[in-house]
């Protein structure tokens, strides 16, 4: 009953605010029914049940991978969404987890919990050797450890100690927390940061080098959160690049002990059973894209997109079934209104995401700029390298992207939108969101968030916006690990965000407005309109 | 340099605030040196690792608990302790966990996170077979799922959603916070209790019944913690009691995943091996005690105790390591500096707490007090009925204990202790704890305490009491669970721990005056000293 009558009371707020254009006189207009079917008739739930438990994690390339993308194709097309289609981008090999299985076997015998780290190689049957606590994290510190190696397995972390973890996992935003973000970060330039950038991910090779030079047979990380949370993390996908030892990331509970009875000695014992297979034959990464056509060819499109790849620990539900989900349930709930809008709207699932953006990068190069001297660009450098290539040459479609919409912070309600430092996009982006103040999604502030798939669109000028989630416990427990799962999806804050994110794409496409866009960035300026200090990947 | 003069100062307050007797003129008194000792020397961190990492869980009547048990033995001894000596009662088999391994094999391949449920029997191999969601809670719900469960996994509980955690996991005490515990509850009694225990404890074994008559092969209850935590819990330890089917609990997420999976169908396929074994011979659980002797042999003996027993799906760290840990370092510091008592200072490590309270009851039947037939009482009903025999007629030893000081709530340092509504001995207990102020342990609340090993004495009318301690992240995520761990003790609050219990311990054998009783109990009476309605078990 109580939500009866609250979807009653947001249809009749709904058309007193309803976007100019798409009122009828004497039927609800289309955000009432986008409200009504995206809230009483949500089928978020069950596209999750589909995506997370029956098909599971999505690491890039992988089997499970190829098999979600077959299902996404598969759910776009009964949809009823035009030009549905595979986009390529280079990538690399694909990799499998089979099963895995971890063991102290002496000084007593404790089932570890432990995963392979992606796209290490596998040991072919159990392993047993003796560990040795050896903290490497630079090349300096080889010579410490030389000659001590051989036959071992090779605890790679500084163990430390217990977390205290004082503040709540699971949060919701009030509007304090949200208008902290309603503020432009100054741009900044670091001179060096490539050269660091092409130096740390050259270590990684070099540490497997020096590590199999010695004899190691395996290595092992803690895990970087605590309370027996596992990610599994790792590069290595390019081609050519695979490295040459099995690794192992452990529960930090776990990898302490080990270090612990190291210290004391004798030294503990592991069997190590890493069944992981490579996937070869096509080292193409895919993105998923379908649209409803425009009225107006003329108009352009908007766009919304999540990535639909995950890590493996878990089955990928926050990060992020969840947006891949909404994009689904955004489409859906647009066919099922009958929406006809002016400009076309695109659903995108990216791919290669966790590796550097590799799927939008892929679309930014192939649809809407160039830059000097891209073609050397590898998979292993592209995400580092193409951001500082100049000059930027925008190509034909650059002009028909009219807005981006991403969503990647898990599964907590909409709240509102980072206008991402194009702060003369605020009075649209407002009156789009203006139908949902009730569902809690009103917000625009200024800020820029980086380390997912809006981030290139918006490097390169281009009207491209985050979210603004609930976050939950998404950066508490949930993000890459073991037990980011269906479970901890939040139902009721799906149905709202698709709900909310269908009603601004059909704003945005029928707008008889455009956003503003930035310049296109030129090299090295204080006044460039991206920040370089991008997090690694989010 | 902080640490040395915090010593310091701490050193001139204790000699201001020392009890009487102790102070000689010109060196530091006793108070001076078990802080100097406890704070500056602390051998706590060697004691965990060797209890914790070496030995690990001690489920009681283990080969892990033998272990220890010898351990402490040699300990005890080492410290110079007199009189140390196990302390046998009844208990029923031991069980040993050697690894298990848990796989959902169809729809796809997932290795599970399960633990097996303590005291149910092997699988004798892998078993695969089609798991059915039947939850069964009473015997009214047999019916509903006969004819259904043959060859099946049965997994036995409502699925439920993930948590939503909105409170902070690791929490230090305020003022506030321990005010609230300074008022006595008033003592209730509920007559039909044992009845409805009794048919409580009966169900787990109709259900077994149920499940085996059935042809189930296995069953599986959902982890009551979200976040792959674990704790394999069990009952069933009583010689002739063994239940029929093995037992597994699983991580909420996987349990949840395959409710959902078997919703929409095809029913998903496990493979479980339990690889456990029974250890019998001698079904005596063993308390384990020494003492420093009194000089003088009428004035009694004081007591400290904590239980050695843990549960096995961690290391059974805060749960209760940390106390036994601190009991053996109360100990030595007191041998260290060089204690003459004048009362007996009695050390004790409990067993068989975990499923009841057997060790601190065998103690008090042995030594303190008997009840009108309690000889008809069996391991499996002695904790729940022992307390309702009358008349009690107190045994000799019962005028020799004067105190009995308990830790048992995790490694959160001292904050005081709980009077346990033996309002007349706050006076003293404050007396004793006065030097250990700017150590953070000063309070003393009226307050009532259940679920651990004072509750019998206490019952009995004994001063007998709880510390009051930081609850740091026990409740939240440690308490019986597989990240009860070594690396979760926050070494700091330990060697406070120790040294405000060894203090305390000296200053209760030393003082002139004794601490009230509380009268012995009446049968179902209003005016009944203890409460009827103890939790479970802690």
């Amino acid at each position: 009953m109580r939500n009866k009558r609250f979807v009653a009371s947001l249809l009749a707020a709904s058309t007193l605010l309803a976007v100019p254009g798409s009122l009828f006189a004497g039927e609800p207009d289309k955000t009432a029914q986008i409200i009504d079917e995206g809230l009483a008739r949500s089928e978020a739930q069950i596209l999750a049940h589909e995506l997370l438990d029956q098909i599971g994690p999505r690491l890039t390339n992988s089997t499970n991978m190829r098999k979600a993308e077959a299902w996404a194709v598969e759910k776009m097309q009964k949809l009823g969404l035009k030009n549905v289609h595979k986009e390529g981008f280079d990538f690399g090999r694909g990799w499998d987890l089979i099963s895995s299985d971890v063991r102290m076997t002496s000084p007593r015998p404790i089932e570890l919990t432990a995963i392979p780290v992606a796209w290490t190689p596998p040991t072919n049957g159990p392993v047993e050797a003796e560990i040795i606590v050896a903290p490497i994290s630079k090349k300096e510190h080889f010579d410490a450890y030389r000659g001590q190696l051989n036959g071992k397995i090779v605890l790679l972390t500084i163990p430390g100690m217990g977390d205290e973890p004082t503040t709540p996992a699971f949060k919701r935003l009030d509007q304090s927390d949200i208008s902290k973000n309603d503020e432009i970060d100054l741009p900044s330039f670091d001179p060096g940061a490539i050269e660091r950038w092409r130096k740390r991910s050259e270590f990684a090779q070099e540490l497997d080098d020096f590590l199999a030079s010695e004899g190691a047979v395996a290595w092992v990380k803690k895990a970087r959160r605590d309370g027996k949370l596992l990610h599994g993390e790792g590069s290595g996908y390019e081609v050519g690049k695979t490295p040459k030892l099995p690794g192992i990331e452990m529960a930090a509970e776990d990898y302490r002990r080990l270090a612990r009875l190291a210290k004391t000695g004798p030294a503990p014992k592991l069997t190590i059973n890493s069944n992981v297979r490579f996937v070869d034959g096509d080292t193409q990464g895919y993105n998923i894209i379908g649209e409803i056509p425009g009225s107006d060819p003329k108009a352009g499109y908007v766009m919304a997109g999540a990535h639909f790849d995950s890590w493996l620990a878990g089955d990928g539900a926050v990060d992020n079934g969840a947006g891949s989900i909404t994009i689904l349930e955004a489409a859906r709930i647009l066919q099922e209104t009958g929406v006809k809008p002016k400009r076309t709207i695109k659903f995108v699932l990216w791919s290669g995401e966790e590796q550097g953006l590799h799927g939008s990068l892929g679309y930014v190069r192939r649809h809407l700029v160039a830059r000097e001297g891209e073609e050397a660009l590898t998979p292993g450098n592209v995400y580092r390298e193409w951001r500082y290539l100049f000059p930027v040459t925008a190509k034909p479609g650059y002009s028909e992207m009219k807005a981006y919409f991403n969503m990647d912070n898990g599964s907590g309600k909409l709240r509102g939108i980072y206008a991402e430092g194009n702060v003369g996009a605020e009075r649209l982006l407002r009156s789009w969101l203006a139908p949902f103040g009730d569902l809690g999604a009103s917000s625009v502030v200024a800020g820029e968030t980086g380390g997912t798939d809006h981030v290139f669109f918006n490097a390169i000028g281009l009207p491209a916006f985050q979210f603004i989630q609930d976050p939950l416990d998404y950066g508490a427990r949930l993000h890459h690990t073991n037990i980011d799962t269906f479970d901890h999806l939040r139902p009721d804050d799906l149905r709202q965000a698709a709900t909310v994110m269908a009603g601004v794409l059909m704003a945005a496409a029928n707008d008889k407005e455009e956003l503003p866009r930035k310049p296109l960035p030129e090299p090295q300026s204080a006044s460039d309109p991206f920040k370089y200090d991008y997090p690694e990947t989010d």
